[in-house]
């Protein structure tokens, strides 16, 4: 994304809101204050109230959000294909021979859990893969991303103490299967040997953890790169006096196998 | 620091060089362009061409950098005490009752490289620690910071091919660490059980990691902080009209521990 920028002369002005609204608002604010010529915004899975963004027509300026799309008004998006991505996921685990899998869903309230949720209820309808109601979990929603980890570890502590047999479990993001590798490794079941877990995401330190997480890319430097040229388009349009109109993008993500998935003994 | 700019009213714009020393240079211009008020600089450890800063004190630009101390000049510093910070780790392992501990040292060129060998070196010689040079090696020098994982990895492989005997290893920092995990447990070696690994910055992953790890923590919000309140006391020096002079903070380290370590059997 700042290559795009770089390339283009724009200077990229990074600021984070904390998943605050209130911040959100300010930031917003002093960022329109010193004349700021489009805005992207990188909605994370927390960041729930974006009516604020509604001011950012008003002010005519060009703005693309990734991870989230809005169905109204002119804010273009860029989100990766979460229901393909999850069918992949599923699809991985079921290949290497799992049939008894557990999920740790994502929270409620959050956009993607349906589309992902959807992508792993229609591959298995399709397979003929049992899903069991007793292995599905789902997170509870909270502002603070690094709880992933937390809600990971704890629901998979709670699916070993079911004492259901699983094989391999796909969680919400890379952040939960951290935390249900975590819970595994202190309940004495080894990863991947005893317990495949798959992520979603592809985070920085996904390939640093040992073993190295499989896991589905949203490819981010793309996904950037894509949301750069939207609103440089905007702002071309802008000065051409034309109107702004949404752009929406959907791109493939990418499944990413390393070492803590395998076939089951 | 973002905390603190916000109480502030301050708008804090962050860029990210990407260790590049041109696009330093041009984005230091674009910021000057728009007129900021005041600069913090977070020189990781591989940036190392930091005489473009000069341009700074002509501009008088309040201007701190989080990481690296310059000897001249009016660019103020917030460091932590590496020297305290590495004695800190080596006598954690040590008081474990490790005996025979592999090092790998930073980069020779590297600021930070020096004073964390002295802390060890020193430790060692008060408590009668014999350090085997052939369990010490050097990272070599990169511009980019995650080869430390790779290097950290390599050379624990080289490590374990000499067959001397180590119970514990540690690292230059944390990505290094999470290598020499890596490394340690592709060749089948339980850590902390058979070797214990410590890391040195506590990075974000760094509790996520399974063993979490046990490291020593530069504490980022705290430099960050100082390094605000001293360019905000820059700003109010120049309203004032009085003249900018550089403050050198120099911050303690804190020993992290968690599941990387333990005493050797």
């Amino acid at each position: 994304m700042s290559a795009r920028f770089y390339q283009a002369s724009f200077l990229p002005i990074l600021t984070d809101v904390h998943n605050e609204r209130c911040r959100f608002e300010c930031y917003l604010e002093m960022l329109l204050d010193r004349r700021v010529e489009a805005l992207i915004v990188v909605a994370n899975w927390v960041f729930v109230n974006i009516d604020v963004l509604g001011d950012l027509e008003k002010n005519n300026i060009p703005t693309a959000m990734i991870g989230r799309e809005l169905q109204a008004g002119s804010v273009s998006s860029v989100i990766v294909d979460n229901e393909l991505g999850a069918q992949a996921a599923v699809e991985h685990l079921f290949s290497l021979g799992h049939r008894q899998i557990a999920f740790l869903r994502g929270p409620r309230h959050i956009a993607v859990t349906a589309p992902r949720w959807n992508g792993i209820r229609n591959f298995a309808k399709a397979h003929g893969l049992q899903i069991d109601a007793d292995l599905v979990l789902d997170l509870p929603g909270s502002g603070n991303p690094l709880s992933g980890f937390e809600a990971g570890c704890s629901l998979t502590k709670e699916l070993v103490r079911r004492k259901r047999q699983f094989t391999a479990l796909m969680a919400f993001d890379d952040m939960t299967a951290f935390g249900a590798i975590r819970a595994l490794t202190n309940c004495g079941i080894r990863v991947p040997e005893q317990v495949s877990v798959i992520g979603f995401d592809d985070i920085a330190h996904a390939s640093l953890l040992t073993p190295a997480l499989t896991t589905v890319r949203q490819p981010m430097p793309e996904m950037g790169e894509m949301a750069v040229s939207i609103v440089a388009e905007g702002i071309i349009a802008l000065h051409e006096k034309r109107r702004l109109t949404a752009m929406h993008r959907k791109v493939l993500p990418q499944l990413v196998v390393r070492d803590s998935t395998c076939s089951p003994l």
